[in-house]
This record gives C-alpha cells, structure tokens and sequence, in this order.
C-alpha cells in the first residue's frame, strides 16, 4: 500500500519527481533579477544575505544599469550571463513578470522564486497577471515558488543557499521549516537559532501558485539530512495532496504543525491576509491527526519539542524515570508529565539495591529519584545508569539546578556521556543563571552534548510529552478502509441519477431508505403507501406498532409541522392519522411512509458532510440532549477505517453510556461500527452526495438500525 | 467588612502587626552564625552573597575559631557583636539550634533564618528538635523563617538584603516571590532576571515551623513597592489563614500562583518531599479561585505574566486592538486573545478615517490594523493614537517585527512614548534577531520604556490575557453569604447532640430530614412507621404514591440491598412491600420510611464534604449519567454566597439542561440556589458534619425537593 501511495504522490505533488526542487534547494548558481545597490531594498537584502551567508555557489546580480552590484560583477540580462543558472530570484514589478519568467524558461532556468507582490493576493488584476506568468513556467517547465513570498534557506555546508531577505542566519542542524506565513516562519526560524539548535532547511511560499507546501513537506521527507519537518498553516490549496504526501513522511520523520484560525476571529484574520484559504473549520486538526501530524496550538512549545528530537531517540513506551536533585521541580514535572499520558514506574528491587549503595544518605530512592542538591557527577551518572538499565523505563526526564556547592561541570559531562549512548531519549530542565561564567560552561557542556536543555520543568517535560506522542503515531496503525463486497454499487448509482433527473435537493423517503439498503446498512422496516388503508397494510405486514411520516418533495423538517406520528399501535390509529395528514398538507405527490416504531434503545447520529477538495467528514455521537447540550460528537476524514471508527465510539465524552449505565444494557456496537464503515464507503463511492444525517439511529443489545435519515446531493 | 477581616488577619497571621517581619526583609545588621572560611559551604557562601549584592546593613560572621572570614571581622558568639543584631542566619547542626535561639532570644535578635536541615523533615527526633528550639523562640518573641530553608532576598537598593545562598541577583523591581519550594522559587526568580524585570522581595521558608506563607503574602500586600505578588506551594498548613490574607491582598495587587500536585502522581513527588502538606484535592484550587488569585499550571507562563504586571495598567474589560506589521503572528495572536476572553472590536469611523490618512496604501485598516512591514515609526504611532482614543478599546497588542528595511528604533520610540501615557495596557510581541547589535538598541528602547516583550505571539497574548484576567478578579464581587433568620439553630443542635450520644456515624433518617427541615431546606413529604398499617396510614396522610424505605442503623446502602421500594400505589403494595422488607432486614430497629414519590422531575445532586483546618466544599450537580459518566459536578468552599450558588448552577457543563431542553421545563432555579445557600448555613454552624449528600433533589418547574439524604458526623 505505502508503495501505491509514493506513486501516486509522485502524480499528485505536480507530477515530477523530488528531484525537481533540488534546483531551488541545491542551486549552483542563482541570478538575482531586480538586483539593487539600494542599502535595504528586497534586492540588495538578498544579494547581501546570500554573501553573508557564504553561498558556494555563483552569484549573478542581474541590473540593466549597474556594472557592479554590493562588489559583485553585474549583467543586464539573464542571456548575458556567462554560465548555467539553477535558480533565479525575481524582485522586480508584477507586471515585468511574465516576461522575464518567458526569459527565464529560454535560458533554462529550473526554480524561480518570485519576491515581488501584486498577484493573486491583489484581486484580479492581479491574478490575470499570475495566470501569465504561470502559463510561461509551464511552457518551459520552470518551477515556481511564490509569489508574494520570502523565499528558501539550505543551511547545509555544501549549499548554504540563503535565498531570503530575514535576518536570522541559522546554523546547520536538521529541523527543516515550512511556513504559509513569512512573519510565522521567520519567527519559529529565530526560535531555533536562540536554543540554539540548528536548522536544514526553510521554506516561505506565499501565494504558493506552483511549489506547494505539500511538495516541500515531501522533499523535506526525502531529505536524508531533515530530522524532524516544521509546518505552519492557516489552510491547505489542495488537502488531500497534503495528505497523501503527510501521511508518508510523518511515519519516516515527525512533521511538528500549528494550524492557526482555530478561532471565529482567528480564521477572520487569517483571511485578510490569505484570503481564500481560511475559514474555521476542523478539517485540518482531522487531517493532522488522520496522518499522525503532532499538533501544536503553541509555537513556542513546538520549537521547543523540535529541539528535543533534533538529537534524542523516539522513546519506545510511555515509562518515564525522574532524576531530580531538587524537590519542587519534580512535582511540576510529574504533573505536566503524567497529563501527557507518560507514567512513572516504581523501580525494580534490582535498581533500588544498587542506588542505595551508589547514592547519598540524604537521597530519595523511588522514581523520581532525588539526588538532593549536593549530589555530584557519580550520583547523576549512577541514578542514569541505573535507569538506562531499567526495562520498565522508557526515557529519561532530569531536573539539574546548578547548587552553588557542587561540580555542575562533572555533572553535565556525566549526562552527556549517557546521552551519547543514545539507548533512551534524555530531557533536561537545566536550572541556572546563564549570566554567570561558570554555569556558562557547564550549559555548553550540555549543549555540544546534544543534552536538550530548558528552563522550565513543564517546558522540558511537555518536550518529552511531543517525543512520546511522536511514538504512539509511529505506532498506530488506522488500517485500510474495508470494502464491502456485498452492497449494490450499481443499484445506488440508479437512484442518485434520478434524483438529480428530477433536480432534487433531497432525496425522497423511499430514495433514501432503498440507497442505504444498497449498501447493507441496517434500516428499520419501512413501506410507502398512497392512502390509509394501504399504511394500515403495511403496518400489518410490517407488524404494529408503527411510526408514519408524511412525505413529500416540499416536506424537508416534517416533524417540525406534525407531519411525523409515532408509536401508533392499530389501524385506527393509522386511518386518524393519514385523514389528518392529508388535511394538513395539501400536496399532490404525498404519500406515507411507514415504518416500525422501535423505542427503547439507545438514539445515536451520524452524519456526513462533503468538504471541497478533500472529500467528506464523517460524524459520530450520541443523540438526543447529548448532541444538543454538550455537543458530543466526533469527527473524522473519509474513507474512515474499522480502527477509526471504533476510535470514533470510544473517544466521545459520554462513551460510557455505549456500555451501558445504571443498570441499562450496552448497545452492539460491532452493528454500528460497520454502519460507520459502510457510510463511509458509500460517500467515497459517490462524492456528488454533499450531506447526510442518520438521525436517530436506533441501537440495541443485539442490533442497530436507522430510523430516521436524510441525504443531500 | 474588609476594616474587620483585617483585624481578624492581625489576629490570625501571627497575632502581630505587619512590621513584625521586618527585621526580617529590612534587616540593618546580620549575624551568620555559622559563618565559615570553607568555599562553597553554605555558611561562606551566604556571607559571600550579602557582601556581593552589596548587603547596605552590618555583617557580623560569627565563628567560634576564626579571627575574620571572607574577610570580616568575626566574633565567637553573638554575645560578643558590639551593635545591635536585627537578623541571624543559623547554619549549625541541629542538636544545637535549640540553644542558639535561646541565646539569639536573650541577644535581642528579632528574627531568625534557620537554613539547617534535620528538623520536621527528618521524623519524630528532628520534630523534637523544632519543638524545642521553637519553645525558646516564643519565650522572646523571637520570628524563625525555616528551619530547612534557603532565607529571603530584598533588593530594595536602601537595603540589598541577600539572605540566600542561591546564585542569581536580581535588580530591584516590583515583583515579589514567595515559595514553599527553593528549587521552584529559584527558577522563578532566574526567570524574572532572564526577563530582565526586576524583583522585590524573595522568601522560601521550607518547613515553614513559624513564619507562613500567609504571613509573608500579607507582608508584601503591605509592602508599596511590591506591584504583583508570585506564589508558589504545594498545600497550606493553614488554609483559612491563607484564605483570610488572600482575599484582601488580591484585591489590591495581582497573586500570581501555581499550585504543583495536581495530578495523583504529582502529589505523590509533592508527598516525598514536603510531607504532610500534599494530596491530590481541589481545595487549592478552590482557594485561589474564591480569593482571586490567578492561577497557573506553568511557571514559565506565570513568569511572562508578571512582567506585564510590573509595567501594565490594568485593563478596564475585554476589548483589544491588534496593531501588526506581519500577518501570521496576528492571526495566532486572534486565537489565543480569543481563547481568553477577550474580543477584538470593530474600529469606529471615526478612527478608520484617521487611519485611512495616515497608514501606507498596502496596510489592512480594520482590527487588527495591518501597518504591513514596511510601516514605520509613525504608522504605529498613528495606530497606536487611534486605538488610545478609541473608547471601545481596553487594551492594546503588537506584532513588531523588525523588517531590516525600516527605522525599527523609530517604531520602538513611538511604542514607548505612547506606553509612557500610561493610558491602556500594552503587550508587545518583538520578533528579532538579538545576535545583531542594530536590534539589541531597538529591544533596549523598548525594555527601558516599560514596554513589555515577548518572542511569541500567543505568550504576549497569555500575558495580556492575565492582565484581563485580573481586571475580572477586581470587578468580581461574590457578596457576603446570606444568614437565613428563619432556620432553628437549637433544634438542629439537639438532633446532632442526640446523634452523638448516641455513637451514630450516620444520622437516622428521620434524624436527617428533621435537620434538614430546621434549616427550611425542603423535603419532600415523609412519615416514620413501625409497621405495614401505620405506613398505609402515612401514605394515605402524604397521598400516594410513596417510597418506602427500609431504616435501620446498620441500613446505609439499603437501596443495593432492596430496601427502597418506589412509586407504591395503594394499600396492597404497601404491605407486600413492607412484609418483605421485615424478612430481609432482621434488624431490632428496623422502621419504615414512607415519603412522597416525585416522579419527572430534573434529578440534581448537592454535597456537602469537610476538610481539616478549611471548612466544607459544597458540591453540586445534574444527578444520574451526568455525574456518574460526565463528572458534571462543581465545587466551592463554604460559606458559599448568592453570587457563588448562581454561578455553580451556571458553570456546569450541562447547565442549560436546567433551563429545558427538547421541549421539557426548565427548573425553579432560586430554589435550587437557596437550598445550596442553606446547606451552606447549616455546615458553617455546624463543623463537625463530616459528609452530605443531598441525592438527589428532584427539581420541577416551581420547586425543588431533597428525597433523599445522608448525614455523616
């Protein structure tokens, strides 16, 4: 299957291999059209970025007027220029750009990025201009990034390629960043620079008309030297590239996201400055975590956590051993770690004995193990030792005040040595002040130890937190979606044609009914009948007592105007009820449909909702008051595996109430987890289908059935 | 009523005023006994810390064998000093502190710092000791700070008190700390010196045998020159005590607190190194929410809030303006704004004309205000002025990152100078490079003018969500508890008197509703009967249909054993019930409780729970799944007021159940409201009520009835 889906990424992320981008992340030699002897124009900046930063490769400053641009022998055109090009900046007017994006083909330039604004982000004036542009890059095959945009950085030492105009020069690491926003990215970019962690690579789009975010989180992905993949959006172009690209690479390397607009407000901001990608919606939290995406609603605790996988291993469980030579901290650390789902074992007689002989009188023996503040380098090192031998314990969090009294160096080369065994992941909240010259050598120490430091215990241990979670998403397996052989593909195809034959908005009761039958999902027993002593037929064939709701093309909320009556036991009910009906809606197509009243069970709601570009959210919950007052429900992205919607069950607040509660019995919920899969399967097979609602579903012991349903194409 | 708590807190934190402390934090000449020549000893480096921070006061080492040390003139014994001593340090073993405080006491020495460990901490031989030396203290009405502890800090330049041996020194500022742990009050105020804010005053008081927590906040709710109080702890010795100091200090300056132990695990750690004091309970919780103390559960975000409180006016409501030269971080900025309470207007006309004139053709004029990167020091000082005028606006946020092309010391000047007014609070979000000294001068502007800086958009909005948070505690006001007039105090007392005598851990049933009758909280109608006929004859006098329940002391889970039989209808069911019940229960006192059956009602839970040395929590909830699946439940620290009550009916998850949902009625909410004001009433007279449970109420549309009950003394 991962084989399947790398091909067909391959088509998806612009149909051409990874390799593609290497002329924008590894050029050899790169023009700079619109170069500017201008002091802190985007021209000069980025001329003066790419020599600071000490790029290996050629520099052509491209000026129709300037012989020389910053020192830098200059050319009036891209043709003048003497040798290859890989990747051309472009910082001139909108409307120069198709043009020059023309020239560039003809001269077999491979990567542009364009710096300069006034496209698609302008209206449409703008956009036309794009549309050219774009339509030149195709011609030639030139591939662009932006526009609108900042550009790229490859810190490696055989490139250093800073084609950006911020002002933070990272040093070499392997966190590779992309970033919707330049201002997000440039900041997150600063972040690792003041952890000092180093960087591999950065990417800022803008109007990203070519080059998507999903392309670079897959180049990122192949990237050898990429340890761990930075994201921040406010959306996605095309979901569900990025989640076939995201769901490959997040099992090979953790892709740390924030997605912001989380928020009524928030997404209002977002679209004044991205415009059509906003919108609150909770597709993109599902498309994190459908693809194992590490979630952040925090920049800075995901800079943070980046900084614990650039060096440390994936733990291999959530046990989780403390070494604390002070008191306060452990406790903070216990309760941020324990609230990330990690446990702290009690050690084993084995690992007691030896600390008791290894450890100051004053030590606390347990787990966290309390060094006290006198504790030197051999406490440290025993209580590590001790731990990295320990087979319930699966990483390793230490709290390290720097106590005046002690030799803090001896206790950071002892860490360091265990760290660099690399057997479990190691997390340090280092507790000192960096002003004073001593600790400064101890701190680095650590940091060339690749010991991840902090200042905070809840920051250190919610790094930890991030390392755990990367764990469970390596090791969760949500399985294919299953395909139930035995539904009527042919049959519901039939069905949907007529109904958009007859332009309807909504399917009609039998339509609708006779559509789920096709795909196995169970439906009370229902009849249509023209009059009354017809329903009182089907009432008796399909056995009393029965529900009967008017029905008709203009009757979507019938209940709302009695046109639903419940629980009638006897044909005289029934004949009451249809003379009433008939009075009450004066419509020329109603009819009546009939089906079995079946109270008792439990009232569940599922629900689909068709999404642009990605395909349809699948809902779950229970009915009644709980989806009205407490809005229990549960979402996921189709097509939804036996996994997920079992993980759909199970994660609701009142999940409880599904094994019953106060002496009521549980519901089959084997019955419903295959009306999720079928569900599913039947909006995959037909996306024109925009919206549906199993509301109630009935469920029982033995069975669940729905009672109530509505389509929407 | 504030004129009398603080007598009341006079009488309470220590029975002595206020300046007590201050030979404690304003100290004019110190002793050090145990002073010692040996670096990195605590008695050297104690002494080495009040030299170097520049300690304005005397400094008497006191050493037995040396002539001087680091040094300083030494004396045998304190009997030798020639000055006055107002503060001594003991850093002596144990078994001799007992003496040294005796002699302190006979010296004239106000208050004592004991950082000694080997008292409390260490078991019954060591609580020996301090009650010792804690006897010889009282006896002169000499203060002791610890024992077990790291000492205070007053930066105040007049006295530069540095009476600590940890390692960071902090320039003067507003901001105090307390807390329980050294190791947490340690990196606390690092954190503040890594801010560069400065500090006030520091305590850790370890074992805390004398001088409280309490005490110490009351001190710096005194102290003028403290803007904010930090606190740090995990459990009260003295609750009430605390809660007492609390509430009128937080109304006149912000406490900062973080309580760690919250989860088991946590209080666990907590156990192992404070002893007594932990537990997982909510009661702190409780506490700072009752007293208006904002709570934390992450020091790095209380730290980064302090430092808006040190400079920041707060604001008067919720609304904020957004002014950014990045779209991005305001987009993060809106979420997090947005996740604490605040809303972001709509700006007037008025000051969209005034923007339209002065912003750049690119900038976004709306809230936020986009002055776009190239905006510089006049575009924000023209947002800034608008938003300043605004009088829909509270406070003000700003995304400044420092775009290399423009005069960024401009923009920093134009933020200060409007800071300097003084107006609206302002948090800023500075994203730079701090490695280029062309940055450094323009953070240095910002730091010098008060403003204060974030490196991320949600920690300046964290930040600038406290200070909203703090405007809410100071307009807050939860009343006094109402004293109902019409309830029977004796009555109760006697019923209680008689339950005592009589052994009992829970009341009778008739005893518990007779009680619950004296304070009018209503019941629904009931009857004690011996037998099947004189129950007939109760049911008949209450109406049918009845509960009857079987009643016996040794009954307290009679409904699990078949002793409750609902809704009986008529004579006949009564007896079949009543003979069962006299097979089942072969108890001597068995009699039967006949009440009125309430069925359809809204089944609602209250409670009622003592804690040691605090008071009672009341609870209260939605009865059935929501407590048992959901945990709907609320809780608040007796005396619970009007205002309190509303809100637990209120901050309940399913609270609008209890307006109707789905066409039921709503509840007779004020009835509900006064039965919790009740019980309230009733523990408050009466202490020794361990344990009630009110379960449940049955509440309808006009009432609200208790049918059933359980007292525990």
């Amino acid at each position: 299957m991962e084989a399947i889906l790398k091909n067909e990424i391959k088509k998806n992320v612009s149909g051409k291999s990874v390799h593609e981008l290497d002329s924008l992340f590894k050029p050899k030699a790169i023009a700079i059209i619109g170069a500017s002897s201008k002091e802190l124009s985007i021209g000069n900046v980025i001329l003066k970025n790419l020599v600071h930063y000490g790029y290996t490769g050629k520099i052509y400053p491209i000026n129709p007027k300037e012989p020389e641009v910053r020192g830098i022998k200059a050319y009036p055109t891209i043709f003048d220029v003497p040798g290859d090009i890989d990747l051309a900046h472009v910082i001139i007017p909108g409307k120069f750009v198709p043009q020059i994006i023309e020239d560039c083909g003809k001269r077999g330039i491979k990567s542009v990025i364009i710096n300069s604004a006034g496209f698609s982000e302008m209206g449409e004036e703008g956009m036309a201009l794009q549309t050219a542009f774009l339509t030149n890059a195709k011609k030639y095959g030139v591939r662009i990034f932006g526009p609108n945009c900042q550009g790229i950085i490859n810190a490696d030492p055989q490139y250093k390629a800073y084609c950006d105009f911020t002002f933070t020069f990272p040093k070499p690491g392997s966190i590779s960043i992309v970033a919707l926003s330049g201002g997000v990215g440039a900041f997150i970019m600063q972040s690792l620079f003041d952890l000092e962690i180093g960087m591999r690579m950065y990417a800022s789009n803008g109007n990203a008309c070519d080059v998507s975010i999903s392309e670079v989180v897959n180049y990122y992905g192949e990237d050898e030297g990429t340890k761990a993949v930075i994201l921040y959006t406010e959306g996605f172009h095309n979901p569900k590239e990025f989640m076939d690209v995201a769901q490959i690479v997040s099992k090979k390397k953790p892709i740390l996201a924030m997605k912001a607009g989380r928020t009524e407000e928030g997404a209002k901001a977002a679209a004044s400055h991205t415009g059509s990608l906003a919108g609150v919606d909770i597709a993109t939290e599902l498309i994190f975590e459908k693809t194992g995406i590490l979630t952040f609603n925090n920049e800075e605790e995901m800079c943070q956590a980046a900084m614990a996988f650039s060096t440390q291993p994936i733990p291999k469980g959530n046990r989780v051993g403390i070494i604390t030579n002070t008191g306060g901290p452990a406790v903070i650390a216990t309760d941020e770690l324990v609230s990330a789902g990690l446990q702290l074992p009690a050690l084993s007689e084995k690992a007691k004995n030896i600390l008791k002989e290894t450890m100051l009188p004053e030590a606390t023996i347990g787990n966290p193990i309390d060094v006290v503040a006198t504790g030197g380098g051999k406490h440290f090192r025993s209580a590590l030792d001790v731990l990295m031998d320990e087979e319930t314990i699966d990483s390793v969090y230490i709290n390290f005040v720097t106590a005046p009294f002690t030799d803090t160096d001896d206790v950071a080369r002892n860490i360091v040595e265990v760290n660099k065994q690399n057997r479990k992941p190691i997390v340090c909240n280092f507790m000192t002040n960096m002003s004073l010259e001593r600790f400064q050598v101890t701190a680095k120490i650590l940091k060339d130890g690749g010991v991840p430091c902090y200042s905070f215990p809840t920051t250190a241990a919610k790094a930890l937190g991030a390392l755990y979670q990367y764990h469970q998403v390596q090791s969760r397996n949500i399985g294919e979606a299953k395909n139930f052989s035995d539904t009527n593909k042919a049959g519901a195809e039939k069905i949907l044609e007529q109904a958009k034959n007859e332009n309807r908005e909504f399917l009609s009761s039998a339509a609708t009914y006779q559509l789920l039958s096709h795909y196995n999902i169970p439906v009370a027993d229902w009849r249509i009948a023209a009059d009354a002593n017809s329903a009182i037929q089907a009432a008796e064939e399909i056995g009393f007592p029965v529900v009967i709701k008017a029905d008709a093309e203009s009757l979507v909320h019938k209940s709302d105007m009695g046109g639903v009556a419940v629980n009638l036991k006897n044909a005289d009910e029934i004949h009451a009820t249809v003379e009433r009906m008939k009075k009450s809606f004066d419509s020329k197509d109603l009819k009546f449909f009939v089906q079995k009243f079946l109270p008792g069970g439990r009232e569940l709601i599922a629900g689909v909702s068709a999404k642009k570009d990605l395909g349809h959210l699948i809902m779950f919950g229970i009915g009644g008051i709980y989806v009205e007052v407490l809005k229990d429900v549960v979402f996921k992205i189709s097509p939804v595996t036996e996994v997920e919607a079992k993980e759909m069950l199970s994660s609701i607040k009142t999940s409880k109430l599904l094994d019953g509660v106060r002496g009521e019995k549980g519901i089959h919920k084997h019955s419903v987890i295959e009306i999720i899969q079928r569900l599913s399967q039947l909006v995959t097979d037909f996306p024109e289908i925009q919206e549906m609602d199993l509301n109630p579903i009935m469920a029982f012991e033995n069975k669940a059935l729905v009672v109530d349903a509505r389509i929407r194409i």
